[in-house]
């Protein structure tokens, strides 16, 4: 190995690539990490101290979570107790982990969460599941298009796809394909479960290759000539928000519910089940619908984001799945509340999962997917993730009805 | 000090709770997060040895930034190169930080980055500034609601708010004050800059002061009974997609631009300006057409996500943050690209931007906000993640013409 | 019979009301319809002659198109000239009649003819077809939501809903069943076709009866209590803009096409196929994105409004009718068009298709629905009115891209 | 002139045009009427002698309305009663007049008007007021985009853009320029008040001047490069279904209201006040949520076809004007029930007031808006359109609410 500043040298005066320092360290992307970092002290001439307390071992992530890594960023972890869910796989209490930098989420979430177990938890029902992925390719005309759209919505068409997409995807199993056009471009949309990963890496491989064969074979029998353009035209939609996730769920479609008796929620909020139901009416429902908005409800990307982060999701990924409907009504005197989550795309085996930490909240949860073919663990989290949404929403609804946004959202704190 | 094992003991059959740890470590919160930990070890008998090594000093960050911590969650920090950035107040090169577990994002930044660099560079540009919050309150009738409006959109009005707004404020500059109403209910759009810090605290407090002073004047002044509903009615709108923050801008509103030779485009993607427009078309705009999407983009998620996170600011605001569009034409035979980014809710000084890790982030880009009352740092900022994001679009939409997004997003690298 | 002049005296008075004169005209409402209209004559102290010249026969008319007749409106009725159309359906050429006030729209529809004719024709292609109702129910928890979503989307559940269907609706073909919930709630969106009607009555009634007799089984084979909340619940979506017609289309769904050639376009408007593409890019993709619009073209509602109001359509339907993607891009240098229309909800039969000049204009194309059980009428309507809206699209994008609005929508006329 | 028949072969043999009759005709385009209607019926061998019964004089028309007139359409005009208004210009009772085809819509309206006018009318309010043209430019980059932006947002520029308005549009008051980007093209949303009329001629006339001239000025004085790129880019927005014009308004932005004693709900309907507002809730609100809908109404587009058609404005323009939110509250006990109609664009003179049946009913009202410069009569029938939709909305509800659709909608009257 050369010596390290010699190699900080290199990269000073532009003689190396930021990625080309593993093949001079035996491709130990520990020691690589230390030295882009040092490089970066000395020429910006500032220590990266915390970022370099690092327990990451990026010997095992090179490949799979980053290039070119420095260290890390540490975001506070917080524990906001046990919930205890009925769900039809997340059966008993787990323990809520949210990494936030965001105060007063861990105590709404708590006080949430002390709300529920009051009244012996959260129910969560899981309505579909399908990591979709839809690319897009090009015929000569609209009439090719529909005759494509026939042949793909043709049981033929869903065996053959099938076939072809398991040749990649061993975990997966495909539940549907549909296709769109609006003229000449042909969109794609596979939909398939994933075992217990997220799955955006294996559906993406299993269509694009399913893609291919397609285009050889309605060449060949249908006389279609079929250009691919792209592994994905958007209407998948990852990472965006849109209502095809909404009307055709993305992920994990689930929901979760509870009724509060209104003496509970006058002892701990001071407020009515009709003020509540007020509040979420014109604010979630009526606010959302004059400005535009998708996401009908208090705050859920606060909390996706803090539970995504703490157990190796995908944070890009509340984008879409923040698109959710909380709804909050009174029923026979007291307040039923909901969280219709459509698009959960959560995985419990690789990508950050696999993460020191991350992996450690899920293992705490008792959610780590290793071996889980079937994807149990996943649904299972899928549905903490919404009874975690609907806790956090119930409070927040509930101590803004109050008139004390300030409250939870720690406004006040500092008065 | 009570004995650690105690507590613990404490915990463990409910005699204590969470958050009343700190109260016998003599508000030590590290030793409390120490100990919150060893109790979830006990529970669920296994360690968390990778949250326990946590270099966040929670003394600090206790009333800030968490409750009840047990630790922090690492993600790994890649560097993706320095990128050339020509701004309103961006300008010059800056270190591209990414807090990511999603394989290629930094790679294909990196691509990105050395791209823009050849052709010297991005340009941005700050469109307009302001942070959003937007309480209701409830009138007696449509027609008081439109009186109420009337008098909110008077000079006056606007005087009268600014007053009360910076008796809390110190740091904002209130922009504009505009009122919405689909009956008896009124949402009043505060819109305000924010000095460096992302402003959201600051002006819920001053919007809350100066809806209660509002009410108390209007009442007097125009006889108009108003009911102070909920600090906000969703018409801000705070991470949640809505074209209210399209259209009226909501944080910074940038753009960022440049102009790809197409000689540049063929060495380095072998693609033509005409396929990647034509990508962009049918993906980023006909694709999110059919699909229902606020999202015009190919993923700006993935690059706010990371970028938010490695510098402090808040995941969930890439929500909104996300709704950009991304632009990709033929101009004079070379390829012209923006990004439109309607709202970038960022900060360089409080919130998230004091923990340890994001700061060392923030100072290396030489925008951390202390002292920085104007708010330049962070409109810097926003033109550093509107630059990025601009050079990773770019190589995503460049790859994907050339029909490899496997290649950015690492699903062939398993192959 | 009582005198008239007694009559209007008692309508006068206040002493009878509108809906009873025909009790005293024998039933005879070609005279009620004097007499009322004589009433508001003396009332308003005005003559309403034109009004008067109807040659509605509301003896017919008044069980079905209207209450309380007084006359008629009358709107100019133009003939743009006959289009060539290669459709599924419609084959040959059709007089295209539109009923309009807004000058220049013929004209432009004419010119639109004149290039297509040139060009041998549009191509028009079906997609799908079917009439959706959504009724909405309650149930008492998100989980027996589910449930009740579950056996709905069962083969049983289709079967057993095509019984019940059939019961009503003869001429109906039941397509699928879709259910959707955000809670307690359940809407079940019945896709059917309807022979030549439009339909929206047909399967208002026949889903009503469905989900009576559904809520009866359910309760006896799944313990499942539902209550009826009301026959649409928005999820239909009947006259309201929704991605969800966009996605899943309602009534036909059907995209027209053609090929300009680069040098026709030339003669013709004197601009190329690029200026147009430009324009359609700017303007209906990215112009619309930014307006936050669902509507993606440049002005289909004036065609749909016209075409639709000169056959006896509903014109309220031209809501939904003109979400529409029209499209222009360059293909080996000449310029491809193409209009997708999701949810042209139209009918042949019943309806306003029975009033005296819509039933002439109907038989004029050759399309009056009389007698056509399968609805192939309907069907070629639809690809005569895609194939009008591509005719005039073309032509005003082609105008404008030349910077000629006014040429068309009459603003230079009067210069 | 020569003879008719004639004139008829040479339709027939394609040796003349349709628009050239008149040339044949001294003009006199009544006698170009018949002749275009008896080529079409010696061409398709059928009798349009409902079609000729036209009362239309299209020698006063031809210029202004319709081109290749060859009669008219009738539709059936029903009078649903004087509906009570307390406007800010409509004061009093005013006939309420529909041309539909709908069966149960006129005795809907009538069963809405007899609640209301027991209850002493509906309170209506004008909000705003200002019909919008966008033309769209192109500039060099972004950066001149958003330097563009700034100067159309100075006053100076503001001034000067009144200037060259009122040049061509005598009765326009220009109220607002606010310009949009996202990237090299720039949307600039000119909105004014337009007298009497519904203005859409005037100032697409007007702005298309003024942006001619501000191009000129900006060269001129910035230094900036401004090219014309069409009369409109989507952003106005006209004709389709937009946010832009939710949050903005475009023409008269009203809002009617009322409250329905629960004794008068019960008598009328047998429904209770919290029937109705559920109703509202999961239907207006949560079913359009999910449904992806700009339409937050019952069928509020119904009615605006029908009053617009009677009274000579533009059916098209019900797209934009429908996105409507319908609300149902309960208030002490009681109903609240209001309609919020952001975008009503009409007009009481010019376009299609000029037709004969259209006049008439606009006179009835007294609203015909001949000589009112300052459009009073234009913003009094606004009123009358929202105080109508709000009378037709709460019945349809109530009906609804009470389980009985079909009795409002037609399709038990069958039964």
């Amino acid at each position: 190995m050369e010596k390290k500043s010699e190699l900080i040298e290199n990269l000073m005066k532009g003689k190396m690539k930021l990625r080309e320092i593993e093949k001079c360290t035996d491709n130990d992307s520990n020691e690589a990490t230390k030295i882009r970092r040092e490089f970066l002290e000395k020429k910006y001439g500032m220590k990266l101290e915390n970022i370099g307390k690092s327990i990451i071992n990026f010997n095992d992530a090179n490949n799979r979570n980053i290039e070119n890594p420095i260290g890390a960023t540490q975001l506070p972890l917080g524990f906001a107790g046990e919930l205890k869910i009925n769900g039809n796989h997340a059966k008993g209490k787990y323990p809520i982990l949210l990494a936030t930098t965001e105060g007063r989420l861990v105590a709404g979430m708590a006080r949430g969460i002390k709300l529920f177990n009051i009244i012996d938890g959260i129910t969560t029902t899981i309505i579909k599941d399908g990591m979709a992925r839809a690319p897009v390719v090009k015929v000569k005309s609209a009439r090719d298009a529909v005759k494509l759209i026939n042949w793909i919505h043709s049981k033929e068409a869903f065996e053959f796809f099938k076939d072809e997409f398991y040749k990649s995807a061993k975990y997966a199993k495909l539940k549907e394909v549909k296709a769109y056009t609006a003229g000449i471009y042909v969109h794609i949309r596979f939909k398939s479960s994933t075992g217990a990963a997220m799955g955006m890496n294996m559906i993406t491989i299993a269509s694009r290759k399913a893609i291919d064969a397609m285009i050889t074979k309605v060449k060949k029998e249908l006389g279609l000539e079929v250009t691919f353009i792209s592994t994905t035209g958007n209407l998948c939609a990852d990472k965006k928000p849109a209502y095809i996730d909404i009307l055709e769920g993305r992920g994990v479609s689930v929901i979760s519910e509870g009724i509060i008796p209104k003496k509970i929620l006058k002892e701990m909020f001071r407020v009515t089940p009709e003020m509540v139901a007020e509040l979420c009416r014109v604010k979630c429902l009526q606010g959302s619908a004059l400005a535009g908005s998708h996401g009908f409800n208090a705050h859920i990307a606060n909390v996706l984001a803090a539970i995504y982060i703490a157990h190796g999701q995908d944070p890009a990924q509340i984008v879409e799945g923040s698109q959710v409907i909380t709804d909050a009504v009174v029923v026979d005197g007291d307040l039923y509340v909901s969280c219709f989550l459509p698009a959960l795309e959560v995985g419990t085996y690789g990508g950050g999962t696999k993460r020191e930490t991350q992996q450690e909240a899920l293992r705490l949860l008792g959610l780590y997917g290793e071996g889980d073919d079937e994807g149990k663990t996943r649904l299972a989290f899928a549905e903490v993730v919404a009874a975690a949404c609907l806790a956090s929403e119930t409070n927040l609804l509930a101590i803004q009805a109050a008139g004390e946004l300030a409250f939870t959202h720690g406004t006040l704190k500092r008065g």
